[in-house]
């Protein structure tokens, strides 16, 4: 069987990186350390929440976290072929999965995929304690707690990545190293969109595959949406009922889905 | 032993029921269902959502039903003893927790667990099929997909509760009789708040335990708080990180915990 | 809706704090921590088992807890409305939800509960090693073994909390520390009810929950025995049917369920 | 490598297999179902229950069939070299691997280790509804939940099989048909040692194994003696340790381990 | 943030999709249907093994689809950047895993991760019951055992997908269809590479995402290879240590990974 | 019920150890391990690899284990009564079960069902790291994960154990002691068919259950064949479709079942 280069009725793929938090430099990095990995045909365009929280740390901050990314995406629902959350606790992920018919993924998703393709165990690395069950619970949900060896904290706030990476990045590689020893771990996930760069270095200093989801989300999404696959309306992802909302929240009602 | 009475040192404990969704006859049903059974002692507030969403069904509503919460129970944080959920989405519960110290329950996890105590195995029936997985998240996340024979949908909008009770029963009961036959539920649990008024009288056609949340989740909360425990601030609820919100979330701001 | 004291239809709740070891004092013990705590129109009866063992460390002393309590309990299962088995292996706990309609609930299964309701992880610090597997099994078998952190055995003799409790509380205090270090628990929970008065200062001295079952427990009862919630008699929990037993076993005969 | 039939320093095995009931007949058919497979140089003795229940059906009876096994059993601790619990509820295991030093085997656990060894997949047909949750945790607690496909009943009370095997066989039959047909069972285990002698016909006529407990306990107690293998003392079957019982539970007090 | 389209130091990707069994015409088929989506830039090789089964269907099968897919790679290891075994049972994953440097994928954990990015539940149907539990043993290990409702066998044997399409989609919808009504799926996965052109006309059909897994799996290794990551040589994956095989196996020795 | 030492309608039963490498050597110390331990009337051969790899250290050795066992035992399917394969891999189990009627068993699995009737937890003890992740999967396969607390390597070549025993049983033995204190194991298995003769030593000098899995599967698969009991022929271990292997597979051929 020869090899085979032709490709058809597939229109160019169209894809929203968007970072619901509202630091803008984090979304440049992110979209500068991925830009180079996408393919031929596919544009990647990275949208920074309008409004809402400069960082996502815990349960508290996610909450807010999911309005302006639908706001965001609700205009433009007709015109994309799929949608990376670029915040590792997947915020958001299930709503937008109903409010759109393209694949949606969060680099947390993406990453553990990915591991567990390349690795027998991994262990994540996050930023605060205050993160870890979140994540512990993402691990379950997506079904590879037995493939998780430990969501560690490197016990740094997001931001510190954006204003101090490299004495994080101390912080960061002290636990790296504890998952390799301890936890059996053969791949390493970092657990915080904005350690996107340290990927590589890592990788090549260790000698184990050092995983950021960003990148694994944007070509799993390209892949999906290449596909030809969408988001299931059975079930769950089924859209929102149509219903009006009140106060400040009205603009956010769910009407039929675009 | 003797029998004691003596009580103590406990002052007044004041609960507060937040139905996260804005129709308030549903708030009033269920305080009416649930206030003959609070202790003396307890004060049992309900609370609407100022605004949002009239109805709480799947994930895309459930994003919407938390800043309402916050904005209620945030200024009065310091005078209370416990708060309930009155969604079996048990929407915000987490974010709850990280902003108050008191016990924050949901009435899913509530009806769960105290299924649990009086029976081996129990199914739920909540209203439609968009919900169930949803349910089942919560259901693992707790602890108890074992111990849960099947979530079912009864396959009605949640307003119909309102609307429609007696028609949106048939559909319950069709449900609940699959369940004892089919799933080995030796309980049914009530998946909506909706259906609060229907436990005693299932219970007693059927002859099996026909848990309704509220209850459960109020005696659960007035227990805790009797008890003196409070959320832990260790870890995953810990208070959320001072920082300052943007645009129209910038009232939902975390400060210091109040 | 304004805040509502009405109780109605409800009699006077009567719960059993039944100690299956021999060991009166301990039983004073748990009745003083706990009475302050019940609701009032709650009579909470404190019952020793009157033959059998001093203490239950581990499979062997369990089999024999079980008699005397069924024993003390079956001539007055028409006056109770709730028991509370007062050992943390809870003991006989699916004998008695068989023998009795009214809720039935150990220290163990109560005090895990709460600490999922407050807590993202918990540890158990129990007695001795010989009693970790067991309660490893519970915590399988209620559902929580992947909230529970690590089951933690002080190496101490239940009788020691009686004779020599301040000593007994160092082998405590060196367990808690490990366990909030090594097992990313956010709260505590103390593994026997000879512990019960250590909940408050633990509490306060380490700043996390360190819950102990026998409040947890007859707070349980008094709530589901309030909502009027009995066990189920459909399946596990059915009365046992009508039979002779020979010998020494005669008396406990079981016959139609009271 | 030439066949080996030399053996050596292992002296005869003695094993006991007790019924924890008090029907004697029920422990006549066991034993002569099983005799023909015992090894050669192994003594197999049967004992029945002195007193207590004439048949176990769920939790209840459960708990009055220790005390007869261990006063039998207790006296003979130096005699014996492995003993075989004859009940489906593995009733009392735990305790007697306190007791003794020797393997001690119930035959629900045999039964669905063999199962694990010849299929993928097995369901087990007990007698009782009553029993199923009983049976579940069994399953789950020896690890093979995934490997079960169901527990279902016969719907006959145990003492049926004594008395009217052949119209009990019918309803075995209908559910081992419905195993076969709705849970992609590959095996099928006889959940109640009174249905021994129903296994051998039952695989000639369906073409698949249906195990029954006896027999696969018996050898593997003979196999776990002849390798020398025996229960471990450290940790949950360490030897009960030493106190005095009161009332008529005083014999039953743990001594030294024989 | 821009739109981006750049692409950088990342050379031309050189995916192997091997086909482990001999049958040439579905390699042929399989490399049709995936040949459309891959990126520009992309090399797609289809390679049928020389020698061994025409079909996998089973345990037996397996066994001998893996020695001719490492003589067809080993030669080329350095020239290619990723492998995807085109047999649901993904065979042989492992040792290729062992023995590549690059991401070598099967389309059974690219199909199954690919439902869960789209759906909250899937469903798998597959050809003969043979393979049932293979698969279940599968969808375990990779942790998707919550996520995927049943695996169904349609009951046609492998090699029917070649040359009796039409009726094996008969047999294929009707397992699509119960498992729609029956076990809560809301995407189907195609459980053989024969399946692969009924990816497209049946999600038009049922209106759910119906996914084959060649197409998925092209695009998870084209993906990983595009972002530089490789299998982990720590742990389970680590290079085979170099040894002489005997006999007929000789040329399959390990020697250097290459 | 008296003891009965009669034996009747069964033949002589006729196992075969087979060793998947073509270490003699170690064919013969398993042989010498066990023979001793076989009951009268029952004939063990063991049997060497003819040809392939002289050891077994991970996923790619595995596959070229298989062919020589079942070139070996396919002319002698209808003279045997059972096999045990010597390696703790439990290497191409599935597939002999395919080609078998008689009951086939792996020492891993045979180990681990023994640890867990003689003890709560525990720990296997293996040679490479490399073999760690496929003995994590196949304690996860048979059920055990929860009752094994580590899978622990010595870091030896498993020919170390041939050459080198007594430096080898050093690095063994500190991963003994270290499972022991860290796991809370109450038994060790040996995770290598090279430790065969350290169980009864290692036994003695620790005080706990060293169990080595050749002697547990021989007398495992001694009483499944003494009671009857043969592999299901329904599902996975069907049969192998009759069908023609090309090339040097061709031997190997699937013929109907002997």
């Amino acid at each position: 069987m020869g090899p085979t280069l032709a490709k058809a009725w597939f229109r160019p793929v169209n894809i929203i990186l968007i970072n619901p938090n509202t630091t803008e430099a984090m979304t440049a990095r992110m979209h500068a350390a991925v830009a180079p990995m996408i393919g031929e045909g596919v544009k990647l365009t990275a949208i920074t929440a309008d409004y809402g929280a400069p960082s996502i740390e815990g349960y508290y901050d996610e909450v807010f976290a999911v309005p302006p990314m639908i706001e965001a995406l609700k205009p433009i629902a007709n015109q994309i072929d799929g949608v990376v959350v670029g915040c590792f606790d997947d915020t958001g992920v299930d709503a937008l999965r109903c409010l759109l018919d393209v694949p949606v993924v969060g680099i947390c998703q993406a990453a553990m995929q990915a591991a567990t393709v390349i690795a027998n165990k991994f262990s994540i690395i996050t930023t605060l304690p205050v993160s870890v069950p979140a994540l512990e619970h993402l691990v379950l949900r997506y079904g590879f707690e037995r493939l998780c060896g430990r969501v560690r904290a490197a016990d740094i706030p997001v931001l510190d990545l954006e204003e101090n990476l490299e004495q994080a990045t101390q912080s960061i590689v002290a636990e790296l190293e504890r998952a390799l020893v301890e936890d059996g771990a053969e791949a390493i996930i970092l657990g915080c969109a904005g350690m996107v760069e340290l990927s590589r270095s890592l990788t090549e200093r260790y000698g184990v595959p050092v995983i950021e989801g960003v990148g694994a989300a944007v070509k799993l999404v390209e892949g999906l949406a290449t596909l030809g696959l969408s988001t299931s309306t059975q079930g769950g992802y089924a859209p929102p009922r149509k219903k009006m909302y009140s106060g400040i929240l009205a603009p956010y009602s769910p009407s039929v889905k675009s």
